[in-house]
């Protein structure tokens, strides 16, 4: 809401039309002898990035190797380098088999064929791009934000909560020109100060240090202002939910864990007793996922700045405008290829430059050209009468280009579990006889935002209880109606113990108290003003600090 | 949180430990020339209805057959009535194929072998009842609720976005005592009238009619007062998003439409360009679920009532206590089952009382027993030695009983789309010229709260609008910041066509414009206090009719 992004919903189970399949084959090699799977990249970039920490008498070209292996490898070159280095199960010492393809995808039959679950959300809001740029009145940048389910079929659930099959994320996409990648509100941001983990560190095995946001985009540790931007923000958010900034840290991604079109990438990692855990990844995308939907639909994913005077355009730096002008000419199209027509016209104008010369050629020496019409998953015969494709200089009235996108992509179950380890603490009661487990959620964050119960059962507190019950719900809290524990102080326990953040006891008609977890101290408070009190503190608006000043504290013998 | 039900997440993946699939297979015809395919039961269940009100002479034998026809025919069961009837294709008359299985769930493979997309949020609230029933303290009643995506395959997604593949509901399963289906709130619905289409009345094909909830529980129109005041709650759901009152109805499902335990059903339907759309099912389940669930999973799903003083048990009229008290030797079972020991004795204590009583014999007479455990898929031999079952009557400290549960299930699309339908008008501009489109979502609802621009361009009233939508997003207003339409005519026009309530204008660097979207009056605002009315208005504290007393009209010839 802060950004004004929009929120979408696309779906979870999405056909193959794009070739996303592919993204998400992971290669997996077994133990010969045990049968163990391993995934092959992971040991490959295990072994690469030891051999670079380690080994300080490697060669240049023997590190740039190491770095670079990693782009794209087909099974057959997986296999020959685990062969070429050796690598062996990391357990057992055992020989490895050869990769064979793994789907990480849940797979299922649809009404269409095959369909798949979602992994991302993302895809779905780069498949509707046109649509989201249209809301945004043709302009950029914006940015659109997608909370969902996503499946992967993991072979091994494991790490408590951390690794699942079937998890919450919440994925933000800001596109942006790839000329200006400045964010008005980076000022709002860049002067925190918080521990980051760059690549220049991370290869000199250096431990993260604390960095200035602003300085580490002057030095060009951080790409650009819009991704330094993300990064404060994050940082923001997961410290108001009360992670520790001290077990959290950003990490840039190493050139070998990097996707090859990714400019720059870093992970917030949270320290927990798993060790450091991948929560949220911001990455520069640059323009790969709306060229590859492009391509694959044969639907121009573009946007479109007017200049302000028509100039005449240096195509070799623009992205996708054509020195090759291609006006399909309808009359022709139309009666030869009917209702698959739009699609042919679509599939024309998304063609790419080489694409559109190749076409030319083959035009003027045979007549005729054999198109690929990806949507139609099949070859059209082009006419020469059909087309004419120009190469000509001339004057454009607008910047054609496909946007880049920075996407800042949240594990929220991660988030959560990290929460749970980070605001976990134990303290002795007050006689030092048990020890007593707390949560020390914030209020805002806390489920439950204050429990109501009566010192003792009778008829007139539990009266006053209801009273406080209902206005506390008319405010908006959630909250708890005790009904375990019998003494006062199991109950607190109770409490304590799931987080709950403020406690109301009813020892009197005219006036409660109000504990508070972490202090465990106490203010008396007339029943009218409960409600209030208790929403302010919870919505963040005053502190207990604030609050006790105000209200005389409860010292009486009960706890 | 009003009635602090539990809220869960359940995994929308799930195996068919519980034998689910079954539940959502459907038997198919074919249209044996066309080929078009159609659900048999609908076929069946169409024919039946239309028999039963048309057929005035209908002997009462025959009417009680088509009633009761529908309960758990099998595929062979379900050609035969259609062979019986002479039921043929609606469309083109011609005959159909025999019924084959199709099934409803998506299905895909997981590491733990064939896995299926939950088609209804309940089947997880079920399976972990023991959980939410021990978080509840172990007492009756208590409620828990889910929202989440559900899955179906639809062989044909049709009605607009009434029927598709992947939809988000939201689930309340309220867990009763079966012995006290009161509820302690229903006063405060019972004197609502509305709409309602009790059985009799469709059997006699009247239309609905206003009843009072009282008056229908009364009468033993509605089963019971838990189910009237989910019925009353889910009526003051629906109104207060916008639905019209006079465009919903609550029609009670006629008994060859309801599942045999049902004990009684009732659906929200709301009238739309489609017909009637059921968009909320409010239905008493008995303890089937639960039980269900119990005899696959070889887990009691029970809850216990302390008696008063412990009372000699008249067990037949108990639902799962045993006459038959099943003593397991953990000495002997623990060596012989090793890990699977919790499950075998689980199963043993889940047994039904007739399993026990053959048990029992079997023992006595062989000296041991094959014993199913359906945890294990596989039977295992109960010796003599393990168990001792013994019949006896004895002095019982707590009554078991499977709880009744009603539920209510929420189709958030369904929702949305009537809601859209509902809130759509159209209208004249001021000049005559043109039709307008507007949506009159209520303030509460509309996901934009206001818009927010200069009147005209210059950096004064640009800074004002900055300043105003600052003090907006602080105040948790979701807003949108114009940016197309030229005139202030198309800018209003623009809004109102989205629904968005409130627009404000800056006409000046002191005060501004607020205008309402339905009456298009405007009121002149205070800079500083436009956040704070705008809030107001959109949480629903306060309406536009108060507001426009406390501050002065705008009435300048702009519109």
């Amino acid at each position: 809401m802060e950004e004004e992004m929009q929120q979408v919903k696309t779906p979870s189970i999405l056909p193959d039309a794009s070739g996303h399949v592919q993204k998400f084959i992971d290669f997996m090699v077994k133990d010969e002898k045990t049968g163990a799977c391993y995934r092959a990249y992971h040991l490959l970039r295990d072994h690469c990035k030891d051999k670079l920490e380690k080994d300080l008498a490697i060669s240049s070209e023997d590190a740039a190797e190491l770095k670079h292996i990693l782009d794209d490898l087909s099974a057959e070159q997986l296999g020959a380098k685990i062969k070429e280095y050796g690598i062996v199960a990391p357990d057992t010492k055992n020989p490895l088999s050869d990769p064979y393809p793994f789907n990480l995808m849940f797979e299922t039959t649809t009404g269409m064929g095959p369909g798949y679950m979602c992994p991302e959300t993302a895809h779905g809001i780069f498949v509707g791009f046109k649509d989201w740029y249209s809301y945004n009145h043709n302009k950029l940048p914006f940015a659109v934000a997608q909370v969902g389910p996503v499946y992967k079929n993991e072979i091994s659930p494991s790490q408590k909560l951390l690794r699942l099959c079937e998890f919450t994320i919440a994925e933000i996409e800001h596109f942006v020109d790839p000329k200006d990648k400045s964010h008005p509100k980076f000022s709002t941001v860049s002067n925190l100060e918080f521990l980051m983990l760059p690549r220049a560190e991370q290869m000199t095995s250096q431990s993260a240090n604390r960095l200035c946001l602003d300085d580490a985009v002057a030095k060009g540790i951080i790409n650009h202002q819009t991704l330094a931007y993300f990064i404060g923000r994050v940082y923001l958010f997961l410290t108001s939910l009360g992670i520790d900034k001290d077990r959290l840290r950003f990490r840039q991604h190493l050139p070998y864990e990097m996707a090859h079109y990714a400019s720059d990438c870093w992970d917030a990692e949270i320290e927990t007793s798993c060790g450091w855990i991948e929560c949220v990844g911001i990455s520069d995308r640059s323009d790969f996922d709306l060229r590859a939907q492009s391509e694959k639909s044969g639907i121009a994913l573009v946007a479109q700045e007017k200049y302000a005077e028509p100039k005449e355009v240096d195509v070799t730096i623009l992205l996708s405008a054509f020195k090759c002008v291609i006006r399909p000419n309808n009359k022709e199209l139309g009666p030869a290829f009917k209702s698959h027509h739009k699609m042919v016209v679509e599939a024309l104008k998304a063609m790419t430059e080489e694409k559109a010369l190749e076409m030319k050629a083959g035009l003027e020496s045979k007549g005729e050209f054999d198109f690929e019409v990806c949507k139609l998953q099949k070859f059209v015969t082009i006419k020469r009468s059909m087309v004419s494709i120009v190469v000509e200089k001339k004057l454009e009235h607008v910047r054609t280009f496909t946007p880049h996108v920075i996407e800042a992509s949240f594990g929220i179950g991660r988030i959560l579990y990290c929460l749970y380890e980070h605001s976990f603490y134990t303290r002795f009661s007050k006689t030092g006889m048990r020890q007593l487990n707390v949560f020390r959620f914030l209020p805002q964050v806390a489920p439950y935002k204050c429990v109501v119960f009566p010192l003792v059962k009778n008829k007139q507190y539990e009266d006053v209880a209801e009273r406080i019950t209902i206005s506390l719900k008319q405010a908006g809290i959630c909250l708890m109606r005790y009904t375990a524990g019998t003494s006062i102080k199991e109950k607190y326990a109770y409490a304590d113990e799931l987080g709950v953040p403020f406690a109301v006891t009813v020892d009197s008609e005219t006036s409660v108290t109000i504990r508070e977890r972490d202090s465990e101290d106490l203010i008396r408070v007339n029943v009218a003003e409960v409600a209030a009190v208790v929403k302010k503190l919870s919505n963040g608006d005053t502190t207990w600090a604030d609050i006790s000043q105000k209200y005389s504290a409860h010292t009486s013998g009960i706890l």
